[in-house]
């Protein structure tokens, strides 16, 4: 967690409506969980872009990814792709454009850039924040963070957290929302459960759950961190955590979100062409470290506890589990969909993104199915720029 | 390693020449490694079954693949597919022919089956072997296991002590090489090394090298082994090694041995039918408790730095370079030569296999390819016996 990202700076209400909001937070009194749980106070760390209409009908939600956050865009600098994680889509005249719209995103529930989870404190209500700033308020929210006693969180509570905020900044009804993979997922989630306040939804890299081999991956990603020593049981201190297990889940992870063929075309079996930590054996390959370098630049940024939270969110989602069938499930969406597959997509091939945007359809939907042909996998919608405008661009101008 | 595995008994030779021949160990004075190094002495555990033809032409090498060992065939316990690697296709009247054929495998160079690995003491002799029946001689074999300090071994090594052995037992030339994995790729590496001595080779599920994906696993299951604390930078006793990294590595190897398919047919999301040591979050999976027994299964057997050395074998393995191109290589080729590839095959993709018999052909060599289409992935060599059993024996036995 960055020293900005972490900001604590909270307002309840209204909110900016006019340019960039800077990290914000929100504080919501309780949040019913579908475990059946109540988590009570929940806090939600989010960022804004463009103003808010007066009649309210120009949001646009982005749902951001597993390790990502609520910075989705940084509009001082729009010609660095990484500036946010979907900068090059957001902006004044692009895909999501902030002269029409207001583009708002939140860190999602269970994550560690803000929003409630398993590294907040347990009463992280504006107070607690507040008292942090003194020495003893740190040491009294070290002892009260949640570690692994924060309730298991769903997708479907990561979208109530959002619709809470939303309804907390006055926002019944949002215009578009977007998402890729644990994004997808939740941009799914709110066409279903929200029918009538999505207009427009886009689910890319995303379907109505993952199969059996991310599930097996994202289990022994997980495994890796519960059996490190310094996981503790969950109860490491911050900076102390069980960094191995946490950055040999992160190779596995990456892994999962490029393709064979793409590995072969960048590294092929070069050899090393970056030094790494990591132990050798036999001539080091420009494969294996690109993986070292990805886990280290992970474990500076990434809590391995919310790591396990939302890895196990995204394998529990099902999106036909409350509704009894994919049938009656899909049946429920009003929005416009766009569902976007990519053509090397490991967890969510094709196959399943097409046969999502089939079944919105066949349950009397409106979708359309789109694909990013690309050597990217599932990581094309963070890479694949013009293909993602090309793609987004005219659905999200109605002409799709 | 079980106790029949590890059983000392060393002859010399002359070999058996009839029936099975029991776990054997030949002792070699020295082997000259790829690297350079010379390895002094060299044992090499293999078994034989059948006869040994008077003109000695029918002898039938079968290369094990990663974890296996010697014992591919029980010819005690013809239905148990289990019993040996191969055991459904060796015996009288199957493909690989016991009343015709002389078939004998090895366990490989860098092993933990009773052939020179990590595991083996330093002067590995009949003597030493025999010493180690004392308590004196158990604690001197301990201080003299070789552990890291064995020399990095090769595919091309494997295949000279293959090779070592076959002479020892004055056998010149074989009339079939065959192996799945990387037992295939010491078939291909027989066939461009020995053009010669090899009338056919088998190789399945493998090709000139594995590409980046393959070779970026493989990085991380070394990793999880390596960064276990109780891998002691490899000096760990026996029955105290790195068990949570080699249950990690494995896992991933299972997955890699498996396609996306095949996992979704046999176990899909449904929950966990089976109990498992390792800890859960949120209600547990089939998929999950699957890989960690599998894991379980190969730590009680498998020795984590042999695990280092044969994946990295079989990472390093490159067919042409030693020669400086593919057309070179495998140019050299003279067998007769079937290349069997996997529809599902992760590690291996058919693609690949394919090519490699399109390579032998375009370099002036005789070779065909066929495929297993399977569910099972890279295991289907090891599993779908009836198109294995329909693949080889025609070839075989000249007809195909």
């Amino acid at each position: 967690m960055t020293a900005t990202k972490s900001s604590s700076q909270v307002i309840l209400a209204p909110i900016a409506t006019d340019g960039w909001s800077g990290p914000c937070r929100l504080t919501v009194p309780s949040l019913a969980l579908e475990s059946g749980a109540t988590l009570a106070p929940v806090t939600v760390a989010y960022e804004t872009w463009g103003r808010l209409a007066p009649s309210r009908d120009n949001v646009v939600l982005l749902c951001h990814a597993l390790t990502g956050d609520a910075h989705a865009a940084d509009l001082d600098q729009p010609d660095d792709p990484r500036a946010g994680w979907w900068n090059p889509l957001v902006g004044p005249g692009r895909v999501f454009d902030t002269d029409r719209s207001f583009v708002i995103c939140s860190n999602v529930l269970g994550g560690c850039y803000g929003t409630s989870g398993p590294t907040s404190t347990r009463a992280d209500s504006a107070d607690s924040a507040d008292s942090a700033d003194s020495a003893d308020g740190a040491v009294a929210r070290e002892r009260t963070r949640w570690g692994l006693e924060f309730p298991h969180v769903t997708i479907g509570d990561m979208v109530r957290a959002q619709r809470a905020l939303l309804l907390a900044l006055g926002i019944e009804r949002v215009a578009t929302v977007a998402g890729g993979s644990l994004g997808g997922l939740q941009s799914l989630e709110w066409a279903i459960a929200y029918p009538e306040q999505v207009e427009r939804a886009v689910i890319v890299g995303a379907a109505q759950r993952l199969p059996a081999q991310g599930l097996a991956i994202d289990d022994i990603a997980r495994q890796a961190i519960m059996s490190d020593p310094r996981w503790q049981g969950g109860n490491y201190a911050p900076e102390e955590g069980p960094e191995t297990g946490r950055a040999l889940a992160r190779m596995l992870a990456m892994l999962t979100y490029t393709s064979a063929a793409g590995l072969d075309a960048r590294f092929g079996r070069g050899l090393a062409t970056r030094e790494s930590g990591w132990p050798g054996w036999g001539p080091r390959l420009d494969v294996e470290t690109y993986l070292h370098h990805q886990a280290e630049k992970l474990a500076q940024r990434f809590d391995a506890n919310s790591y396990l939270y939302l890895t196990s969110a995204m394998d529990r989602y099902d999106a036909a589990a409350a509704w009894g069938s994919d049938a009656v499930a899909l049946g429920r969406i009003r929005a416009e969909t766009l569902v976007v597959g990519m053509s090397t997509d490991w967890l969510y091939p094709p196959e399943l993104t097409r046969d999502l945007a089939a079944g919105i359809v066949a349950a009397g939907g409106s979708a359309r199915y789109a694909q990013v042909d690309s050597l990217n996998g599932h990581d094309a919608f963070l890479k694949d720029w013009d293909q993602m405008d090309a793609l987004l661009r005219p659905f999200l101008n109605g002409q799709g």
